[in-house]
């Protein structure tokens, strides 16, 4: 669909919720909800809900409301759920092997082929049916295997050497756990996971009680 | 320090990446930044950091810049992390391992003192030297042990439960994990970790690379 102005990230970001919600609801069999119904379970107003889905298209009918297999189908074309993603995990510590075991990412089609690592007490093990294999390796891997999404769950110190590997063997999306600024050419998209930040916002609150409004 | 005005979500969220960036510059020796030094950084304008900061203090000198280590050590303090917080996981599967086992938070100030989980094959085991515990013990042992924060790293069908448990148990902050709007009071604070969220926001960019700007 050719759009004119570029979303907002903002937008974005509420997209996934939204899909969140709609799933939630179809696995319970209700397949129709009203803009107010949605409204409360988001804690978005009607309004911005309606406005987000028209960056995509006319969604939901006045007096009815929205067909929730028929939204949900969408924001997952919309959010490219509706394809498989060739996937590595390049660290495959315990975050790794986190990411490697959550099953959710592999029903919802991001397919870890391997995961990597330098560690020769890890090369060779198995997480699931999934083989560590020697980060040597790893170039020739996702040359030969159309890899389209490098996961990075190593320490900081290896972030970038791995990113680097990533950008020339021609991934095209990283999911970066490292506390590490990747250093990357623009068509790199680049997906952070910044776990202490999150924890320090958590750690401000409980400092700063009169701060916290809830999200 | 006493502020009529509360400080928004946003200027919050930017406090641990200066933190980050503050530590990456000492760890590296560098005592002294200026402004547009640590704007090229972080990639906020220098009018944006000031203004951030300005919420907490008076720092940095016309003409010298910033000390790093004293602002280091303020921010570390604003983001209450001069102390220290007992910490309970509860859901003990790879995700929580994974979060037992990152030594970064330990040395923050957030001590793990024991994990929590129902599957008896995994009561007992001790991931570094912490105990998993059988759930069913959380409560009291929140009690007891004067714990603070509670993170949430089950499956989101049981998260509800676990925050139950922890609203009653006196938790003053959870870190949740799970894929789930936590029903708690108003005095609970909540710090959310959108795995899920973060990677279909990955996907949708794969997908829509014209709407893609790097944070």
């Amino acid at each position: 669909m050719e759009r004119e102005n570029r979303v907002s990230i903002t937008v974005i970001r509420r997209l996934p919720k939204y899909y969140r919600y709609l799933g939630d609801l179809l696995r319970k069999g209700i397949n129709r909800i009203s803009s107010q119904e949605l409204s409360k379970m988001t804690g978005f107003t009607a309004s911005q809900i309606r406005q987000d889905l028209n960056n995509f298209g006319g969604f939901g009918q006045q007096g009815y409301g929205y067909n929730v297999e028929e939204l949900h189908d969408q924001l997952g074309k919309i959010l490219g759920l509706d394809r498989v993603y060739n996937t590595v995990i390049a660290g495959a510590g315990n975050l790794g092997q986190a990411v490697a075991n959550y099953k959710g990412f592999q029903d919802a089609g991001f397919k870890i082929l391997a995961l990597f690592d330098k560690n020769p007490k890890l090369i060779g093990l198995k997480i699931r049916d999934i083989e560590i294999r020697d980060v040597d390796e790893l170039e020739k891997y996702i040359k030969e295997n159309n890899v389209e999404i490098g996961i990075i769950t190593t320490p900081k110190e290896s972030a970038q050497d791995v990113a680097d590997i990533y950008s020339r063997s021609g991934i095209k999306g990283i999911w970066n756990f490292a506390p590490a600024d990747l250093r990357v050419d623009d068509e790199m998209i680049v997906e952070n996971v910044h776990l202490n930040e999150s924890l320090f916002t958590l750690s401000y609150f409980l400092n700063n009680k009169s701060d916290y409004i809830r999200d």
